[in-house]
């Protein structure tokens, strides 16, 4: 399949790497940046481009992989191809692409993305949404080759995960920042704590996580609670934190 | 080693367990119930008791891993012994021992147990405190042979790691139990969030959280935010944990 990727983010790097991978064709990578543009066309044998005037427009598929705010201002520049236009964001209507476009999807693979760090695209969950039965067949026979992991998802449920992935992903990680932040006003280093993450994550991969909770909430034990609230004195947005996750704890296993 | 175990919960069944494979003697196995004394005692080759006052009373260490409110209970009995006597608490601190007992440490291990889940004990980091320093050298010795991250840490210090561990550990496996809830409410099965998970926590074992935080929080992008605070109306608990901890990021990272 021959594939135009717009966008050289994190989504569009590792997207690109493992399409090469399985021997698809990136034709073009187009980014507003010319240097980005052909940092991440390097790696894929693919030409490059910065000015969507230049589209390749023979394509079989469009990745639009861009800021959500920015995905219809690409689509607009592609009113004229043939192929199958998608974008990779979790919020965002195939709407708006369909009223752009003469043939939209979604393809959002459902994880987080570092710059530098290699995932396994085996696993990774892709979400794929189309208008046609036939383009969504298109994008089937794709993920399936890239993933172990391929749902449809139409875009109010496709929005459901993204909203759970906050939770999942977001806040869980910034839940590991604060305990990063009271390490370190304490001298401890974070690297003390790295087993627990691990095993807290491990845990919930065979069962699930209101079945495995643990703590000073669920055991409605008040005197750590008021331990530690007392501990946070200083720190009065994490002792609000505290105390909303402690209430939050008690409501659901009451 | 002669080891003499106070306690049949998850913590005291993981050790037993950890301190028999190493090849050290567990003389007694004591629980208030004797049906869990004698499971756990039959696993690990030892005798067991529901009676205190049934103690043997010659052994080198005495392990107290019972409920924290129950610990100076058990010491109580353990007056006359001359071995050294801990107790496996994140947040009592050693006086509660030291005031009963001849020798107190503390022997603590960061980790969160499981009644069926096997856990590698080297990767535990374990938390050791004494009064004296011989008998905090015997303490090393045996931590030593039980996992790679042993660490010498005073009471405060343990205090401020267990406050910690409720953030990295029971925080956010309540943040994983909330997703669930969004994904539950809406037909989808948890198992599609499982690899985003596995990699949120992978990506903070060789960085810190705070370096590699994602979502709509931190790209301050406020029209995600608030599709997500209407799409969480019916839900007015994690309407508020949502808000809380998306303010939370936005003040860590502005």
């Amino acid at each position: 399949m021959n594939i135009v990727l717009l966008g050289s983010g994190n989504v569009a790097t590792h997207l690109a790497l493992a399409l090469r991978a399985i021997g698809e064709n990136i034709v073009q990578v187009f980014s507003p940046n010319l240097i980005n543009a052909k940092a991440l066309a390097d790696r894929v044998d693919s030409a490059y481009i910065n000015n969507l005037a230049q589209i390749n427009t023979d394509a079989d598929l469009y990745i639009i992989s861009v800021k959500d705010d920015a995905i219809v201002e690409v689509a607009r520049k592609l009113a004229d191809v043939n192929g199958l236009v998608v974008h990779t964001s979790g919020t965002t209507d195939i709407k708006v692409l369909s009223t752009e476009v003469k043939h939209a999807g979604v393809f959002y693979p459902l994880q987080t993305f570092s710059r530098t760090k290699s995932v396994d695209f085996k696993t990774i969950p892709l979400c794929l949404e189309a208008n046609e039965a036939s383009q969504l067949e298109l994008l089937q026979l794709l993920a399936t080759r890239l993933s172990n992991k391929v749902y449809q998802l139409d875009g109010e449920k496709r929005k459901v995960l993204h909203l759970a992935a906050v939770f999942a992903c977001n806040f869980t990680n910034h839940v590991y920042a604060l305990a990063s932040q009271i390490l370190n006003a304490n001298g401890l280093h974070f690297d003390i704590i790295r087993p627990l993450i691990a095993e807290t994550a491990d845990k919930v991969m065979a069962d699930l996580p209101e079945n495995v909770q643990t703590g000073p909430a669920i055991r409605q034990d008040e005197g750590t609670i008021n331990k530690h609230l007392t501990m946070l004195a200083d720190l009065p947005e994490l002792q609000e934190i505290y105390q909303t996750l402690s209430d939050s704890i008690k409501l659901v296993h009451k």
